[in-house]
């Protein structure tokens, strides 16, 4: 059993993804189950096999503890824990090749928190997973938006620790030249050259940031299902063994 | 006038600790305003000079547009956009020496969204502006959640394009050992040392982060206003001129 996390911005299209890669993993004949993580999440495309808004509702946190609608989902995840065991024995029953998890458009729960590690451990136990994060192409199509979003996405995946495939989401929304410009920024030079001026501080951030990446971000469309070929092949690299990410020595998880 | 912009995740102290610095200011007989940017926040424990729930509400947008409690931050602030002139001449009424801006905790508006920065652009216009960062040090105390609270604060910094100081707020929820452990932290040997094992692609990403900073996080607490003194000492240092990080060459604005 695998385990594919999606994680990304509140509106980069984590939900949509989630229902058409499933749809593309049952097109194969392979065996899927979706959990949802995200308590706010008013309608789902589809059906979760484990529902999270079962155990917890953000609303009622927020009004219960008179709570802003940020601070409920942060504590709507804490509450959560409370039930960890519960939530472990209804997973555990779950049964599929592939299991999708849909997680809160609050990134700071997997990037900040430890609330969100944890629920993933917990999620995970002794199977493999990885971490698809999308990010926002129509955002990401501004050269500092995409060094930021790339910033996010090494804080979540240091802070997950799990192996990690980024995805610019949403393709569908730019027109050629823009998809060409964001792809070519997964070259380091092309990408300064679009900052325009920067100090030299950003100057070697931005090139540490560029080297870590293992590959380019794939991009992809939920709605012309674009890149979901590309997609899965990342995805069987690391989960079937091609690189093995998850070994003691390169990986720990804390 | 300075502007002097407050930003962190959710809980990390913001409001608390600009309505201390304002006493802190006004106890040294200097002029002080106040704006709140926070469409979602309930209470607030000083009174603000511009307020943004004058413009927009949360909880409204959140019911009129079906959103849920995440979503609906982001658009309040774009909705927003469509009342900059109006904010814009506001604003401009306020006289003060420093004006503390409360932000938030929806940190993703100044980390990767325009939003963000056409709004603090607007505020600032002319004038000078500096941005306190808060790393939580009740997070910030686990050594990979300090790494991927730096992380954001880059993003921020980045994104902003703004002279920023970063600052452990909370400290009065440690203990002497957990924040000397922290401040030793500012120190890339320490800090990787505290990670336990970690690949190369983090072992260079910390180092790179930990270079750009320029002085180590300022430790604070409004609770027993330690700290204060040093950070109201950054920021002379940044907004009187020692360091002038607002030349167009070093520092340009988009």
């Amino acid at each position: 059993m695998y385990y594919i996390f999606f994680t990304g911005t509140a509106g980069s299209g984590k939900t949509s993804l989630v229902k058409e890669f499933q749809q593309y993993l049952l097109d194969q004949q392979l065996d899927t189950a979706i959990i949802n993580l995200d308590p706010a999440v008013e309608k789902l495309p589809y059906t979760p096999d484990f529902d999270v808004r079962d155990y917890i509702d953000a609303y009622e946190v927020m009004q219960k503890f008179g709570l802003g609608p940020n601070s409920s989902l942060i504590v709507s995840i804490d509450l959560l824990m409370s039930k960890a065991v519960d939530i472990k024995n209804e997973i555990s029953e779950i049964e599929a090749n592939y299991v999708l998890v849909d997680t809160p458009g609050q990134v700071e729960l997997f990037a900040y928190r430890d609330t969100g590690r944890i629920l993933s451990s917990l999620i995970i136990g002794d199977n493999k997973a990885v971490n698809v994060f999308l990010l926002d192409s129509f955002l990401a199509k501004e050269a500092r938006t995409y060094v930021s979003l790339l910033l996010l996405s090494s804080a979540i995946r240091f802070r997950m620790n799990l192996p990690q495939i980024n995805v610019l989401s949403k393709i569908d929304l730019l027109n050629k030249k823009e998809l060409e410009e964001l792809n070519s920024w997964s070259n380091g030079e092309e990408l300064i050259d679009s900052l325009g001026e920067i100090d030299d501080y950003s100057f070697d951030l931005i090139n540490s940031l560029i080297e870590s990446l293992d590959s380019p971000p794939v991009p992809v469309s939920s709605t012309t299902d674009e890149g979901l070929d590309e997609l899965y092949a990342e995805i069987q690299k690391i989960l079937a063994g091609g690189e093995d990410y998850l070994t003691e020595e390169n990986s720990p998880r804390l």
